[in-house]
Formats: structure tokens, sequence, C-alpha cells
């Protein structure tokens, strides 16, 4: 038997909460629903959960501490959950400390998208690595960068915010403000705003026949592109090529030895990855000078390659953790250094 | 007396060695051509040099060691040039062996724009924050992100390639491969170029009469653009725009506290900052909610306002030490931690 965590997913629709021993195994999963988003009540549903688990495990060891995953800006020095579009009456509530009295216990908070890097990094696509950084593709595209093992917070816990790196000067306005960022075209919202876009142009039967179906999703449109439809393809060269830039621009700036690339949509990896490679050795001297001789060209067996890739490679590949990652990174938050 | 080191700024052209005492005051600058680009040449000379100006200073304190800023790739481990446009010949040379031997004290090679951004780290711009990043316009753009006061090299030493960050995906050819990387529009190459276009599109009579007298810079350029001639105007907005641009990115990638611009053409500043402000203000949503209230209006005053800045906020300015930044940061390379 050995030590373990518990690590708890925060997501806006579902909380689910983990052990994980300390070299790594998951020991047991659960999951509840989160909608009711009054803290008291989900923090109260939480620590049921995590005593439970820890009472069920804490026979083989020692209760490590606590790591929560939550999507939003996340005050690390206040354990407090700075501002959330998931979690609405968040806000100034003493997360960190709330948990801490019922658990009795540490409890470490970060950023989902943070843990899910965290995660790859220990277990997953990074594991061989120390420095890297990793998008997660979704409604948006979240980022975090990793060096020495260890999560780059930057100066106001913003590091990371890749989505919003300007990939078309004069493109689609972004919420924030600016256009053409990454995330305008390399999302899960972006790819649904293409096929709206093409339908409307009205030369897509292909995607205006989906539309007119049940499902209209960045998953059916890429089903459809797999299936040959030419619109559908080509809305996902557009996403290769500004996720290409984006990642290009990541590479000249930091120099990292492995980005990664999860979230849902990276399930549509066959569709935008040859284009995003493309990119990539166009747009970055760094990555055109230490390519890997192979890698890129088979990226689905590409995790499988990196414990044999030489040395001093620049490897772009897919997260293998899934949605797993965020409860081994919330897991790794509490072990010692 | 103190204890000092030796730095030298090993040019194309200029061949400057300082001696720097521990607690960086300038002792003495001496400067030699190095147009004879044999190194065994040059690396009997710099001894010579290095020789005279130590035993001057080391009755008041101890030698460090010799810091050396090189332009070019360079093979930190191995204390060699690998590739240097300036410096032909220098390839496989072993550099700092054979000053370690002739000098009998500890050499430390470096990149010249790093020294550079390690000088105004801890005597310029940035001596109150330990993280922080360089851009240095030139020819071309170089780059330097400094982390908790050290450079950070990534994976192969090529961190910090701010130039060929892509600010306009279909826009000019670079060099790199790639097209609109930024420093082929905020660079005085890139300067000197537009103004061409601006005379051959007809509608730049200035650049044009300018053209026909005896200096045609980027200094000329912009003191046209001061003088109010609109077409070499909008050549620094263009500038601006494209520096903007890069600079948001960086800032969404990293979130650190100052970035710190250097360099002969940032002499500049005033014809291209408001654009770059601007752009900064719509481009980078951690700029934007960290922007100081105050200091990017007056750019002039930046340094001296920086002590008295809000902590918490997203600092660009100029850099202060002009070409001694990368004495003092060769220098700074001797220092033991």
């Amino acid at each position: 038997m050995s030590d373990f965590s518990v690590s708890v997913d925060l997501g806006g629709t579902n909380l689910r909460i983990a052990a994980v021993s300390i070299d790594g195994r998951l020991l047991e999963k659960v999951t509840f629903s989160s909608k009711a988003s009054d803290p008291d009540h989900v923090i109260s549903e939480m620590c049921d959960a995590i005593l439970r688990l820890s009472s069920h495990y804490r026979s083989g060891g020692a209760l490590l501490g606590a790591g929560i995953g939550i999507p939003g800006i996340i005050d690390l020095e206040a354990g407090m959950v700075r501002k959330s579009a998931n979690l609405p009456g968040w806000s100034d509530y003493p997360v960190r400390h709330e948990i801490e009295k019922r658990l009795g216990a540490r409890v470490f908070l970060e950023n989902d998208g943070n843990v899910a890097a965290l995660g790859e990094k220990w277990l997953g696509a990074a594991r061989d690595v120390e420095d890297m950084a990793m998008m997660t593709l979704g409604t948006g595209i979240g980022g975090c960068i990793v060096l020495n093992g260890k999560i780059f917070h930057g100066m106001t816990g913003m590091a990371g915010e890749f989505g919003h790196v300007t990939v078309e000067p004069e493109g689609v306005l972004c919420g924030c403000g600016n256009r053409g960022c990454a995330e305008r075209y390399a999302s899960a919202t972006a790819v649904v705003r293409m096929a709206g876009e093409a339908i409307a142009s009205g030369g897509a039967p292909g995607l205006a026949k989906l539309a007119g179906s049940a499902e209209f999703s960045a998953q059916s449109i890429y089903n459809l592109a797999m299936q040959g439809d030419p619109a559908a393809q080509h809305i996902f060269r557009r996403f290769g090529r500004a996720l290409g830039i984006m990642v290009a621009d990541i590479v000249n700036v930091l120099n990292l030895e492995m980005y990664v690339i999860g979230g849902g949509v990276s399930s549509a990896w066959d569709a935008f990855a040859p284009t995003m490679f493309e990119e990539l050795h166009q747009r970055s001297i760094i990555y055109a000078a230490t390519a890997p001789d192979e890698i890129q060209r088979k990226p689905q067996g590409a995790a499988a390659d990196i414990g044999s890739r030489t040395r001093r490679k620049t490897i772009v590949t897919r997260a293998v953790l899934g949605s797993d990652a965020g409860l081994f990174g919330g897991a790794r938050l509490t072990h010692p250094d």
C-alpha cells in the first residue's frame, strides 16, 4: 500500500473526485452533478466524498492532501476563485479555507487547464520531459507552461493565454477585444461558426444538410470532414493553419522540449494536424531546426514514440490521458517536492 | 576597493572590453577593431587587454572571471561559437578553452543579445524585477527571456526568437522561410525596405528626396518622420503595429513583469511607441488587465517611474543602458549566485 492524494475536477456540470496513489495509480473515481451552483452545497458534497475516499484508503497510507482543479482564475495566495464563468457565486468564497477546515488536510487549488497539463507532465505525453506547454482545445483554447516540472504562473497567474495569440491581425473579433485570436479559428466554437459561415456562403451542401439534423457540433463536422466533405475539410485546414501559427509563435518564444495538444477538440487531430505541421515547419525556425524526422509524420503513434526520440527534438504531440489528466494533475499538486 | 570582472563585447567591427566592479561600477573601457576576423589574432588581442585591465585592478580585489558577449549561436556546454554571421571563421574554435588557458580565470560565453538583457536586468530598466524579456531592435530583432534573474535558454539555447513571431500571415518573406515575421516590419532593415517601397509607389516625395542624399537609413527616415513627413510617419506606424502584435503575443504567452525594448532602432521610440501601445491594449488581455495607468502615456520618463509603480502592472519600456548593457551583462555572468 502507499500514500495517496484526493483530487477534484470541479466542472460546471460535473464534480469528479478521485483517489490517486503517490506512484500514480487511479484507485477510485466518483462523479456527481455540480449543477447546484451554491458553493456551500457543492463543497459539502465534495468534502463528504473526499472523507469517504480517504477513510477507505487511509488504512494503506497517509493522505497527502487534496488538489482541486477549477475552471477560472484562481487567487493562489488567498485560496479563492477570483473569476469563473462556469461557477457563478464562487467568487470571494474562501474555498481552500472551508475545505481545509472540514477535511483536516492540506488543500491546493489550481486552474483546471493547469492541472491537466501537470497530469500530462506527470504520467502522460510529457512524462519524460521537464519543460513543456499544453494547449487545451475546447470551447476556447486554454494553455499552461510547465518549467522544471512546475506550473509557470507568470506575474498574475495568466501565463499561457495561448488562445489569444493573434494569428490573423484583421480577423474575426474575439470576446477579449482583439481581432484574429487563435481560438476564433481553432476551437469547438470556431468550428461551428466557420461551418455556419460556409453554409451561409452557399457552397457547403454537406454542412447545410448536417445543420438540418439533430446534432450540429464540432464532432459531427469533424465526422463529415473524415467522410470527405470538402467544405468540412476546409474548416479543419483553417483550424490547423491557425493552430500552426499559434504553436509556431510559442515555439519561437519558448523553445521547450514538448508541446502537448489536448482538450475535446484534439480528437479531430487527423483533420487539422497535417496543416498545423506544415505551418509549424514554415513559421518556426526553431521547429524547423529541431523537428523530429519521423514523429510528425505519424501523429497517431507519437506518444508511443517519445521514449525513443533523439534528444533535442521539438515534439508537438497529442495528450494521452483524456479527461483523467486533471485528476492526476490535481493529485500531483499535493506531492512534496 | 572591490572584486571585479572583465567583460568583452565582441562585435563584427569592434571589440570592446571593460572592467566592472562587483557592485556595478564601470571602472574602465577600451575599444579595438575586430575586423581582422582571424580568431587567433582577435583572441590574442583580447587576452592581452584583459590581462592589462585585470593586473591594473587586481590590487583592489579579485578577478571574478571574464564574460564574453558574442553575436551568434553559442554552444554553452562546449564553450564555442556554433554559428555567427558576423564572425566567420569562429565556428569550431574552442573559444572558452583558449581564453581560460591564457587568462588563468573562468570564462563565460553568452549570446550578445542575452548579455544586454542581463545588463538591463542588473543595472538598467529591469533592475527592480526578477522576470523580464528584452527585445533588441537592430538589423533584425533579438530577444531574451530572464526568469528569476537568470537567462532562460530553452532546450537548444534558442528561446526568445521574438523577431520571427508571425505578425502578418501572408506578409513579407523572411530569410527564415516564414512570411510576415515581426522583424520584417520592426527593424532598421525593415524601415529602409518600407521606405523604398513607398518611394516606388510614387507617393513619398520626402523620402524620394532623402534617398537622393548621402544617408538613407532608419535614422534619417526617423528624422524625416519627426519633421512631419506623412510617408515616413506611416512607416513607423507600421513598425509600431508589428511590434505591438509581437509584444502582445509575448505578453499573452509569458505574463512577465517587464518587457524592455532596446537596440539602436529603439531610439525611434517617439515615432513607433504610440501605435505599439494601441496594439498592445487591443491585442493582449493580460496587458489590458494589468496596464499601468500612466507609464505608457509618458514613455520618455518610464524608466524613472518604475520604482514607484503599483505592483502587478505589466511594464513595457525602453532600455536605459545603451551599448553598455552588454558590458554590464557580461560582467554579471561571472558573479557567483
